[in-house]
């Protein structure tokens, strides 16, 4: 008998959700060190928001222990060896991506505080946390996979041992027939995307090694920088809505054209920061169909692009005609799928964009890439032997609300994904137009 | 980290498969009684059979480990609780059902020495032991358990980790869809069967804490003396083909009569030890046909019945026929089913007859139980990633061959299941005849 270890397991104190800095998506650092270069005196305020509004969160998770788990990730710093990897490793075949200062900067990183409280009405968590841009945006992905684990440990309270036991008992065979599924597929390119709605760090982390085993060179990578460090994998990951909405906010009241050519501008900063297999744009901040209508010929020369609202199908029509019009060969180019992909096995209805069914759809025509999120690293959909839909994902965001000030807005390819204040997001509507946007059901 | 654990896990001498005697079928002890009683001075010989001849266990099963884990099992004695909880516990209602004197008898048990060796055609493992029947009728349960885990082993050594992992998901997923379509059933009555044929010690008992759970007063018990002592669940059992086999080679040489009379013989000396529900008669041995053809008005006074080699509802259509010709209702006859029963659920063919569907087809009609063993206790189908098959049952036995000298047979509903020399047999199915035999095929 472990009787330390039986101990432990009965009065441990805190179980940290986050248990390092790294733990985090690799696109923070990506985005955090431009931002820190071109943007290091502007504020920016960040809030939580649970697209999800069946699933009270407020009423599930109980404040004092969201406190101390957010508590626990400001107490952390990012470590030596930690930081050795970031300045070390080689991305996307460049060499030092990261400048010792940035690491510097990181090296000194504290988080800023936060306010919350929950709303009685909706039920829902308020979180909000301002400071400083560079520094702000670093919540983004911590308060999301502890919110989230919490949920999950909330029901998960509720449930006996034996509960549990077939519970993961499910989802790991869940998880298995997908990737069965995926190792069929031929050339296919696979990263996890999973971890701001992980079930949990643990769980996703026996998600990725699962994956990197039965998928091999098809799975390429995770967005989690720890992750990677860890288990020696490639880390990944692009750019986020954050940048265009900042760059949009900062823009001087009523300035249609600098609200207009945001969207460009920031693909221009960060072409001056990264290179290669970096520069794949994210066309859907303010909508697809106006980006590419509008777009300048030199955004055509980026490696690829992450549609991220629109059915996958639809928006990879749309960027190969796009370039096809800017006579770039869409062969050369890719596209990074990523928004709420999933795979059909047996007995399953896939919750989400079946991966296999878009791969098939454009094979040949265009370089793929898929980043596979919530349904890789958080499918419990009718695990529960009680309650098939108790651990069904949510749709938690935690987005940008103002940049100095200025409300933030995101506009979206599909309506329901739309954020910030009714009269700023008609303002945009006016000047980006609507073309090409509908209403999609958001399911993760 | 538990530095013991790890250390002994790495490296630590033998696993024993058979952890204590109690470890074994209820059924043996209630016809241990009897044997101990009527045939104290009769001599048997018992041989394992493997009628999966695909499975050549001798090239899998590495001889000394096997020699290890029997020598294992005859160092084993009765431990003083497990006497009391045999002398002590009320089964079947009935009290004191072991006499003093059976269990000194059981307290100062040694098993007597084996024959072993590998016969280099088949590729088959040559198990031979002979010694006083009292005693070496208990080696058929610990054979079983013995040889079917060590082929468990043989295989599951050649997996990686997190093959394994993924093989006891499904192992696990599989078991609890069969219970939850069971849950469903009304009246049920399902009894663990599944000590000779189970995946391992730890499964059934797995097993069957998971049945208990999902099935409540469903689950009415099993047949393993041990796992029903370490859980407080009823020990249950009824009786099996060697007693008739051994009463009819207890014949005189030629002597037909006392053969035809065998199979109702022993049912004299049965109930002579016991009572009620304990009287349970195995209609097969030489064929039910000719079994309830011939039986004396007295055995429709039995309980009921536990058909064993035909097609259950052919057996139990057989039956109430029988108990209606005797002019006895049927409604308060028992059929306890448990020849290869197995549940259909999505995904999966059921591995034998379908417990939901004999049940449908039987209630009202009859009162019904159902001895679930090997796909309880060992259906890892489909659950290997690389082999589906690599773990299918193989239909192990361990049968009289002889007594005090003379042939052992058995004839059984189902031609492949006959055993015994064949001069033997002709003279057996002269005697009895071969009405109502047929082929089948036989799964577990």
């Amino acid at each position: 008998m472990d009787f330390a270890r039986r101990a432990w397991d009965h009065s441990f104190p805190m179980d940290p959700i986050v248990r390092t800095l790294l733990d985090t998506d690799f696109y923070k650092f990506l985005m955090g060190q431009m931002i820190w270069e071109k943007h290091f005196n502007d504020e920016a305020t960040f809030a939580l928001a649970n697209r999800t509004k069946s699933v009270r969160l407020g009423d599930m998770i109980d404040l004092d222990e969201l406190r101390e788990q957010l508590d626990h990730v400001r107490s952390l710093r990012f470590l030596a060896n930690e930081l050795i990897w970031l300045r070390g490793q080689t991305f996307y075949g460049q060499e030092g991506m990261f400048s010792p200062s940035y690491i510097d900067f990181l090296r000194r990183l504290r988080l800023p505080d936060y306010e919350l409280r929950v709303d009685a009405e909706s039920g829902q968590i308020v979180f909000e946390t301002h400071g400083r841009w560079a520094e702000v945006t670093f919540w983004e992905i911590y308060v999301l996979s502890v919110v989230n684990e919490l949920r999950n440990r909330a029901v998960m309270k509720t449930m006996g041992r034996s509960q549990l036991d077939i519970l993961y008992a499910r989802a790991k065979v869940k998880l298995y027939a997908k990737l069965e599924r995926l190792a069929k597929v031929e050339d296919l390119n696979l990263t996890d995307f999973g971890t701001r709605r992980r079930h949990g760090f643990l769980w996703q982390e026996h998600c990725i090694l699962t994956a990197r085993e039965v998928l091999g060179e098809a799975f390429t990578g995770t967005s989690n920088a720890f992750l990677a460090l860890k288990h020696g994998l490639e880390a990944r990951g692009t750019n986020a809505h954050e940048l265009p909405m900042a760059l949009a906010a900062l823009c001087p009241p009523q300035d249609d054209e600098c609200l207009a050519n945001a969207q460009y501008k920031v693909l221009q900063q960060w072409q001056n920061s990264y290179r290669g297999g970096l520069l794949v744009f994210l066309p859907d901040t303010f909508g697809t169909t106006q980006f590419l209508a509008n777009a300048p010929q030199w955004v055509s020369n980026w490696t690829g692009a992450r549609p991220d609202s629109k059915l996958p199908v639809d928006a990879g029509e749309e960027l190969i005609a796009f370039w096809e019009r800017m006579a770039v060969d869409p062969r050369e180019k890719l596209i990074i799928f990523s928004d709420g992909m999933d795979v059909e096995i047996p007995g399953f209805a896939p919750n989400g964009s079946d991966i296999i069914a878009v791969h098939e759809h454009f094979k040949g025509r265009v370089r793929l890439g898929f980043g596979w999120g919530t349904m890789l690293t958080n499918d419990f959909l009718g695990c529960h032997p009680a309650d098939p839909d108790a651990l069904k994902p949510i749709s938690l965001v935690c987005k940008l609300k103002a940049a100095n000030g200025h409300p933030a807005v995101k506009l979206s390819d599909n309506y329901s994904k739309a954020t910030g204040p009714a009269e700023e997001v008609e303002r945009y509507r006016r000047v980006f137009g609507v073309h090409g946007a509908s209403e999609v059901p958001t399911l993760v």
